[in-house]
């Protein structure tokens, strides 16, 4: 396998962004040396993905004080503040972002708690500490994805057999499949390493798979209006080496439908208390698909997207965004003025379409009340 | 209801042609005034669907020998054997093609049969003819599609009501479905009045139902990869005054979901004798979708698209197009190089998510074998 993709790394004086607004023709890295290059990137998107976004903030509170050499922790921590305050605009919606700086805020509080000789000598020492979380986070992250990898590639094989090992699930599991092939797998959208710190969420299970030398391979629906699933689905798992084929969204039906998929596994934005599963628009789709198919439908999720404050899917508020994404989405006007669209950007998956919610400590399968609950306790 | 977009009419020197390549930025009508420019038209989808090529090629025939003045019958069928074998080669794939210019062929032979004084005489007689019989094809593929439409409302009104006259069948069909509402319908690619002379397959209930003055509301796929939803379908009934709403083929589940949508209606390239339907891309996960909301999914086509040579869809050929219509279809690249694409332009949807099949003879229910052969027969 070649080298997995860095969406983030440290380098010793800078955070290395990969440039995914450069995607997916022209690998492009870019160096962050200050709190406003920070803001920006996660601004215009050049880091994407709640995950990375976390990450990337942790960095950025960090590279925004370095060079603070305050006498004292008051003014220190003032600035501390609006270091976060500010990177707190960069995109107001992106949970883990706020957790990031939560979390970079209680690192300097508590490590005053150990004393110093001196307040001068105390703000080097946070300085140092918020470093050392930022690098703690960006590796958790990594982790995390992995743990979901292993937990995920274990489901897959139990389910559809891993294509060396066992053919008689898949035999059941799809129409008009063969008897030796590949593991195939169909994703929607891009919950990939470019949207953590490496292995993705759903794509963790399918890197750790070609780790593994299993053969696997990948459907990609293209994931209208905004393209993640062609624009990076496809680019990633090309870089590491993984086949991918990429189909517009309304071809899983045909795929599914010559056997072609054994099963489905996608990323979550939000999974409520009873299993319901908001993702990206046209996962609803998918998991429909794979019902009437007998696909297996996997949600990969770190325990941190599960929100037990939510009792039903209904709950979680979906964002409609602008129609300009479907009318001129791709580089062209391609509907006509004057008439209505609907551009919804995520969509709800009942629980009852979902085959299990694979997470970093373990699998949720229905009933998933007691099952999510249990994970998260 | 303003007045219907003309996709060929005949001006009396020329035939005048709604230039779709324009669509949907520009309304711009072509004059052909003879039969290179009307292979051009044809060859460049200045004009498409089955239907209205057939009706072009006609006409082309007509333009090609009207200044013909041959003293001898002879050199006039040589002529006229020379335009259609040209005609011909404008687009190879489409059979309403050659089944025209036979029908132009057939009009000539038939009418020297008649007799004339002289064979110059005979000569302007034919040329006579051939213009009323495309004028004739032209009034036909109208009477088709208007009947394709009566018996598709009818049919619609009988499922889901009018939205005015009937509300206990609209509640027991789709989830959150209100007690007063329009009639409305979800369609993909385009079967409208674009795809033929006037009033299409899939959108002439439509119509119909907007003359009368019947409410009714239009969700259009944007059917990827070559968008003729959100190009030619929301372009048409806008210009129809018809409220249509433009969506992502993976947004489709969401409006079901939420109610939205009553039935849904597509246009078919072939029917198998079981009902098995080809149809664009996409239309089989539509129909898997309205399936599980429990929705009508019902085909229009004239009974010209019945093959009832063809025992099941399996055995229609499904052509698979260039890879750059996914990776490059909208203006600029959205695909990584060196990734596998599966681009199938069609997709065959099997008889038993079929509601019914109309037709300008009436409509076919499952069991489909003996319905379709009663009304080919």
């Amino acid at each position: 396998m070649r080298v997995m993709l860095q969406t983030i790394e440290w380098i010793g004086h800078a955070a290395r962004l990969l440039d995914q607004t450069r995607l997916p023709m022209e690998t492009v890295y870019v160096e962050i040396t200050d709190e406003r290059q920070m803001w920006d990137a996660i601004k215009r998107l050049v880091i994407r993905g709640a995950p990375a976004i976390g990450v990337a903030a942790a960095f950025g509170v960090y590279l925004g004080v370095r060079h603070d050499d305050s006498e004292y922790l008051a003014d220190f921590d003032k600035h501390l503040d609006e270091v976060c305050a500010y990177l707190a605009t960069s995109r107001p919606t992106a949970v883990n972002l706020f957790w990031a700086l939560d979390r970079m805020k209680r690192v300097s509080r508590e490590t005053r708690k150990q004393g110093s000789r001196s307040e001068e000598q105390m703000v080097q020492k946070i300085k140092q500490r918020l470093l050392s979380e930022a690098l703690t986070m960006l590796e958790e992250d990594k982790e995390v994805c992995r743990k979901i990898g292993e937990n995920g590639l274990a489901l897959l094989e139990e389910l559809v057999g891993s294509g060396q090992t066992s053919t008689s699930s898949v035999e059941s599991s799809a129409v008009g499949s063969k008897t030796s092939r590949n593991l195939s797998v169909l994703t929607h959208c891009n919950a990939g390493a470019l949207a953590t710190v490496a292995y993705g969420t759903a794509l963790s299970p399918i890197y750790l798979a070609h780790e593994k030398g299993i053969p696997i391979e990948v459907f990609a629906d293209e994931t209208r209006p905004l393209l993640q699933g062609s624009r990076i689905t496809a680019y990633e798992l090309r870089e590491a080496g993984v086949p991918v084929t990429v189909i517009c969204d309304n071809m899983a039906a045909t795929v599914m439908s010559q056997g072609k998929v054994q099963a489905v596994i996608v990323g979550t934005d939000r999974v409520a208390a009873n299993g319901d599963v908001a993702n990206k628009i046209g996962t609803l789709n998918v998991a429909i698909l794979a019902k009437h198919y007998n696909i297996p439908f996997l949600v990969a999720a770190p325990t941190s997207s599960i929100d037990l404050s939510l009792a039903t899917g209904a709950q979680i508020p979906i964002e409609e965004r602008n129609s300009s994404e479907i009318s001129n989405g791709l580089g062209r006007q391609t509907a006509p003025d004057n008439v209505e669209f609907y551009n919804p950007a995520f969509d709800v998956t009942p629980a009852e379409l979902v085959t299990g919610i694979v997470t970093e400590k373990g699998v949720a399968r229905a009933p998933y009340g007691a099952a999510l609950k249990a994970l998260c306790g």
